[in-house]
């Protein structure tokens, strides 16, 4: 099987469209070549339809969801518990990254678990240094903060220039959920 | 089969990466709810990965390529037979628009062709204006021309903010292609 050479630390954010379908996206595209992604989503506890489609590729594309995020609509802090199953599915991903078998590891909504107080950011920081030469890495989220950016190798920003939110619309399942 | 009861025309352009996989991902999150989609790829002319993984998606994505790219290198205007390939691909299109049997078009650089004198930014306008109104059509590639933005419901720009090309670094097959 064909491995990367070389892998870099990529970053989708900002407040646009597109950034866990780009990490999705390129995942398909990796298993187009034969490489093995590991995608695990961080404050997603309910099933997006990315998932289901993505059974069809799970011999390449694994994904897992690792709590949910309920509290932020409270307007509360994460409970403990959340705190314990984010930090477990941390150390999980890290394992996974450095075991040789995967290819390609996404955090999703890493930079949303960083800005909810999930994670510190010094704990991602410590994740992409322990990055291995040939793994690829790739976070999304909105409110990356700074010290990621200058760690990563490519860092793309999403930006809303216009959306038919602003007109009132709901997300409707099979295009936003 | 469930069907979208309003779909919305969604751009994705910017000199950024993850337009076409934010696409691409989009359609499989389509697939995860049953959704069919329709997608061509102008002015890529390369067995791209994406292709190859999407077979395994093939009951619910649907790629084809129109047209190659090669006169852009010779910076040269696109030859007559490309143009005719072009318009062909894009009636094609249209057809699948209208045939009821497709929840979600994909016009995959379409931007990028427009810039390229492939078509006239008129055509495309036409084509958004004629698109039914249970169907999602996305459109993508850079030099997005201001009149596609205003007839558009969601458009993000993919800003680069850092990128390893800077670093002379080659396209990765799997990752970039």
């Amino acid at each position: 099987m064909e491995k990367l050479n070389k892998g870099y630390t990529q970053i989708y954010t900002g407040n646009g469209k597109g950034k866990t379908t780009a990490a999705i996206g390129q995942a398909v595209r990796a298993a187009g070549f034969g490489l093995k992604t590991y995608m695990i989503q961080f404050m997603k506890e309910y099933p997006y339809n990315e998932i289901k489609a993505l059974e069809n590729l799970k011999e390449w594309i694994e994904v897992v969801q690792c709590g949910k995020d309920d509290y932020v609509y409270k307007k509360e802090l994460p409970p403990a518990d959340e705190i314990t199953k984010a930090i477990n599915g941390l150390i999980d991903a890290k394992e996974r990254m450095l075991s040789g078998k995967y290819d390609l590891i996404i955090l999703d909504e890493i930079c949303v678990a960083i800005y909810f107080k999930l994670f510190s950011t010094d704990a991602i920081l410590d994740f992409i240094k322990s990055k291995p030469e040939n793994v690829e890495l790739i976070l999304t989220g909105r409110y990356c903060p700074q010290e990621l950016i200058d760690a990563a190798d490519l860092v793309t920003d999403m930006t809303e220039l216009k959306h038919y939110y602003q007109k009132g619309v709901l997300a409707r399942r099979g295009i936003e959920s």
